[in-house]
């Protein structure tokens, strides 16, 4: 560290201008470093954890997360489930459980990953996954252990061939280190996975900003999902996958040249192993070949061959001006997976029952030298509003069925006519249920001109009908506005095609909806006419001195013309 | 840690279900530690550096606050020098300087100060400062490193006999570790203090959200302190302290029983050095004696001879929920000091020329066990309307007013006549610049009814009108809604406050509004019946035959009888 440490002498004379309260040396006592626990358990409100019912639904978010993001990974179709149950004698205390049948955890890193913030493996890289950062699940058991005293218990196998292991772990706050035990357990009847239960203080309710949204909303983005919820109540919802295919496997990525800062560049020189600044670019970057590295050294005037050690700080500088001058292909787009526009439907299909979907997936594009890919998806219209009671009736047959659709019509996705869309936001498949107001794609949705496409829009609102608006935002660094993940940034890129892919899926939901106007206003018209049909027949007969007979042929030849003149 | 390790076998056998792309073992190598400076150079918009504007106004507040809070603590009348110099051929770079006369900084602690996140002394007590984390200057020292690649250079002298050192930092942020060098040096002319210089990207502008803003902000709420603004363009301005009162002296509280939770207790009764609970209780909380302890371990069924350290999760549930029960006094408010009634319009009445001033302190009051206090003032009305066009002259003779004047004009505080009111918002006499529409002093601005005091107020917005509205919250924790500190979270407690101080001047604004409304229609009227007087007058000479000087007479009475009885 270089630093040389002495006692400082004569640090303040008795002649000193002003009566100290307090010197130097009494502040320097009190100097010491915070540890990232103590701070996060202070600020637990930018983690998601300020209110017991936020805090539920963050602790089985960050869980859920974990778990499909490690299923993909293994390549394992994810089969979760979920599990609430209230504490006996604890009155608002809940266990929460996520068990996955991923390829567990190797026993040296349970406790780290769960006993430490800041620890993970998604940080580092380049590619898309849910967690990003490494401290949510630590968090949701702090948050647990805050709440409840109790540590958080983990239970992994890593294969049918595997021992079961059954951990408890602790957050020693004050150094963010675990403190943790672990036993063999049998785990009866698991093939492979991963248990999680973390107590703690929480809130559960229905509706909106619910445990029941959230996974309802992670099966609509993610329909190759298997999801098993048992609420408090003990009342058990099941999603079943929509689909068979895996998300497409993600490469991680090298950075991309254009988004590389000073500082960060100087420590890429300093760190690397290769031994020439050109072998570096290559290496190190994406994008980069043995042509554009001796286009950027000679712009930079440095020599391809330089020790990347050696290059002093203006050397830098040159070196960045002359990255930023050269054009370099974008980033390749391998390490991100989108839904696909037939994902959407599929998952919205799944899950919204609605007379019209669209969805709408726009290509790669970078921001800071991050590809990230903009999705959105429509559904409109209700069509139980259509339907007769019969066939109604016959698709809620049984209990459990009608169960379900009672449950469905309590967390409806589909918005009320006369009410404002139901706006579904999503990064990286994850849904984001909080600070709807403050994110990129309200932004976006607000500032798209829906009145073109046939829709009601208030000033700065959300356009109003019977829809559900989905869009989704897949990147390999998602920017959030915060570490609780609720909001995107406004970056201008991001902004850009998100309105694109509005206006794409709006132009479409237009021209249904003129179409579904003009069937209408043909029903009605037919409605008309066909109700002044006999009163037509009967004032013929009048005028003409027609029989009956000759009346109701006459009846049904107009008839038989209105039907050939407006056809449907 | 109690941590065992060893080799997992037979971690995935050759029948696994799903052909895995990824195995635990495999994911485990990438597990790791992150930085919780790589973490914040990553996320840095969380702390205030998402653009370059910002980024040189987090900078240059950081340092502030820093300074403030050193010159406060050691009872040292605060003389700080804020510079902001262009970087020779670099456009977009600037070196921030920031100087004081305060009790400098202890050499050894030099390098973690400025090279290490999450490191201070302010963290850990509850006391009211103006710094509460330990990222603040070491996060804009890691931005300053990263455009430009430069280190953070720092001066301390510790009093007149003092040596002088001058420092070089720059953070290892994979270690968050401070790399250092020192050297004694002559500081010329400098009797104490310590100046922090750090070049950064950023990017210099005036009006809002400005650092000519936030200086002016600082002065208003902060009358005792003397700042000095030097500007990339070479123009300096001069805040003179309006007031020789130092702000009280706060001192440093224990946590109040009644904001604790069960992990914190749990974690406190572990590490106490006290023998029995009942001394830990009266001596780790603050308003618990003897009675009250005897108390809360009667309720839990402890006996206070207890040894802390062997208190079960079971008892330590009684405990907590005994402490719950238990009437225990607030908290003392000698931890906060607030600006007072006086220093607002002190302040106020320095950098805004208005025609009214009120303010109000409304007492302590308690939030999860921390005591704050919400002040509110009101600058109201602009008396250059009223002002004779001699005196204006009179009040800008010399030149360098007359520049200053134009800079008060172009960041004039006191909104027009026309538009939303101006609110400013401080936190532990702090300026918040950003997010005005997250933070709870705008929604408890908003939710006053000001048509109440006679202004105008669309719906769901701000009061119009030529005012200035100033809202101070000063805590032992303030509760904000992101590490860069810019908007205080919606605690009810806090709300409440703000409400019931934004009424008691609002109460009063419109009794001076309503008096103002008065003379200025009875202005009206006067001059509209002295307007008639002549004519009455020629009347009265035409019908009674009244010679000139009778007829004046006349006039003179009917003007004296108007002036006596419509008296202003």
């Amino acid at each position: 560290m270089g630093v040389q440490r002495s006692p400082v002498k004569n640090p303040r004379s008795a002649t000193a201008p002003a009566p100290a309260r307090v010197t130097a040396e009494q502040m320097a006592k009190k100097q010491r470093e915070i540890s990232v626990s103590e701070f996060f358990t202070k600020n637990r409100h930018l983690l998601g954890f300020d209110s017991p019912r936020k805090a539920l639904l963050t602790a089985v978010k960050e869980a859920v997360d974990n778990a499909l993001d490690a299923c993909e990974e293994a390549g394992i179709h994810p089969d979760i489930r979920v599990e609430l149950r209230p504490v006996a004698g604890h009155e608002g205390v809940y266990t929460m459980a996520v068990e996955d049948n991923g390829p567990g955890i190797v026993k040296a890193q349970v406790p780290n990953i769960f006993g430490k913030l800041l620890y993970g493996s998604k940080f580092h890289r380049l590619r898309q996954s849910r967690g990003q950062q490494g401290i949510g699940i630590s968090a949701a058991g702090m948050y647990g252990q805050l709440t409840t005293g109790r540590p958080v218990r983990i239970r992994s196998k890593a294969g049918p061939r595997a021992k079961s292991y059954e951990f408890t772990v602790r957050i020693d706050t004050s150094k963010n280190q675990p403190v943790s035990t672990e036993e063999e357990i049998d785990w009866e009847g698991k093939t492979q996975g991963t248990r999680v239960e973390i107590d703690l203080e929480g809130e559960f309710r229905r509706g909106q900003r619910s445990v029941g949204e959230f996974l309802k909303l992670v099966a609509v983005a993610n329909p190759h999902v298997r999801l098993t919820f048992v609420d408090p109540e003990g009342e058990t919802t099941i999603y079943e996958p929509g689909t068979d295919e895996l998300p497409a496997e993600t490469a991680e990525i090298k950075p991309h040249p254009h988004g590389v800062e000073l500082g960060i560049l100087q420590k890429m020189l300093q760190e690397t192993g290769e031994r020439t600044v050109a072998l570096f670019l290559q290496r190190e970057f994406s994008r980069v070949g043995p042509k554009v590295a001796k286009e950027i050294c000679d712009t930079a005037k440095i020599s391809e061959r330089s020790r990347p050690k050696s290059i002093a700080r203006d050397a830098t500088i040159a070196l960045k001006k002359a990255i930023d001058a050269t054009r370099i292909m974008a980033p390749p787009a391998s390490c991100i997976a989108p839904i696909g526009e037939d994902g959407i439907v599929q998952g919205l299909r799944k899950e919204v029952e609605a007379d019209f979907y669209v969805s709408r997936t726009r290509g790669p594009v970078v921001y800071r030298g991050h590809p990230f890919q903009v999705e959105v998806g429509i559904a409109y219209g209700r069509p139980g509003d259509t339907l007769e009671q019969s066939d109604a009736g016959k698709i809620f047959e049984d209990e459990a069925k009608k169960k379900r659709r009672k449950q469905l019509a309590e967390e409806d996705l589909l918005a009320e006519a006369d009410q404002p869309a139901r706006l579904i936001r999503f990064a990286n498949r994850v849904p984001l249920l909080f600070q709807q107001s403050a994110c990129a794609i309200t932004k976006a949705v607000i500032a798209t001109n829906w009145r073109g496409y046939g829709l009601q829009q208030p000033r700065g609102a959300l356009p109003v009908g019977p829809m559900v608006i989905f869009v989704h935002i897949a990147s390999v660094w998602v920017p959030f506005t915060s570490e609780s993940k609720e909001a995107i940034a406004h970056y201008d890129e991001i902004v850009r095609e998100l309105r694109l892919a509005l206006q794409e899926c709006g132009r479409k939901l237009g021209t249904h909806i003129r179409k579904g106007r003009k069937l209408a206003s043909e029903y009605k018209k037919r409605e008309y006419i066909s109700k002044y049909i006999p009163h037509i027949g009967i004032a013929l007969q009048e005028i003409l001195g027609l029989d009956d007979k000759k009346r109701d042929q006459c009846v049904a030849k107009l008839t038989d013309v209105l039907e050939r003149s407006r056809k449907l």
